[in-house]
């Protein structure tokens, strides 16, 4: 198989993988579910083939990589395995202990923080930020900011799924967002 | 290096990776912190060869992994990936889309609630739990009670780290529990 077919059937089987839930969480919404993904090893292993990729092809120095609260737990651990880096964890407020710095940021109703320990990245270090999902990019603003305030150099972001409509791109600028689907 | 050496080795590596925080989250808890280990690659991988290797040798067979929310999603993808199965997720409630079971349980104050999806799991399928942590063991019967629903086989329990003052490998007999580091 030629690399772009081999690419091309890695992204086919991701893709396969993911489920729709219209009226999920409420109505209106289409919920798109990894869990599918996680469930088939093969389907898993070519997302991290794919993440792997893009990072090998697309950054000449990683130091770290960040995952986001929970579902960015799923993914990151295997990337950073794969790569030979450490996983560090931004979580939900309250969850973390030690010294922390943590960010509030707006929901579609009330407010949300995401909290990081002040001592697991070093100033200067590059680092790459893994979620499931970007929608609105409020989870991922917050997280880059965060990050910026320990000083780290926020390299990019990588996401399995990317709802275009909700622009969450725009949000984040100028942060490169690599997203292996859109809906 | 004999087995035993690199089994003790390996168990060293990830031990001096967890990190005690006094009084937290509450005056009188000591925190037992894994965030280390997964910052750390070489303690990361000797977790999963030690889960792999615990797995390899105590089941013959084995078709899922199953990991709940949230920290037990760090480690349970790598695993189920090494032995080329499934992961399936045990999420805190109103988390997991379609339809679902759920079963409530006591915490020290209040109530929890953990969820699965129903579709995930056929009846008498094998499964293992993971999570970073026993405690109480109450979230490990919630999680084994909503298997046991789905007429999932529940071969045991993996642990990073086990609370031997709390008791919960009792509060889950007869279910084997398996756990790498005890406090």
């Amino acid at each position: 198989m030629s690399e772009t077919n081999l690419f091309e059937s890695k992204l086919e089987l991701v893709r396969s993988h993911i489920r729709s839930f219209p009226d999920f969480p409420k109505k209106g919404i289409v919920f798109r579910d990894v869990c599918p993904i996680l469930k088939n090893p093969a389907a898993l292993a070519a997302l991290t083939d794919l993440f792997e990729e893009h990072v090998r092809t697309s950054y000449q120095q990683v130091d770290l990589i960040v995952g986001l609260d929970a579902r960015g737990f799923l993914f990151g651990p295997l990337l950073a395995q794969r790569l030979g880096l450490g996983f560090v964890l931004i979580r939900k407020k309250g969850k973390l202990p030690g010294s922390t710095t943590s960010v509030t940021f707006d929901l579609e109703y009330g407010q949300a923080e995401v909290e990081i320990q002040d001592d697991v990245v070093d100033p200067g270090q590059k680092v790459l930020i893994i979620d499931d999902l970007l929608a609105t990019g409020g989870t991922l603003c917050a997280a880059w900011e965060l990050l910026k305030q320990q000083q780290a150099e926020v390299l990019g972001c990588l996401v399995v799924i990317e709802l275009l409509d909700l622009q969450g791109k725009n949000k984040v600028k100028p942060l490169p967002v690599f997203s292996l689907t859109h809906y």
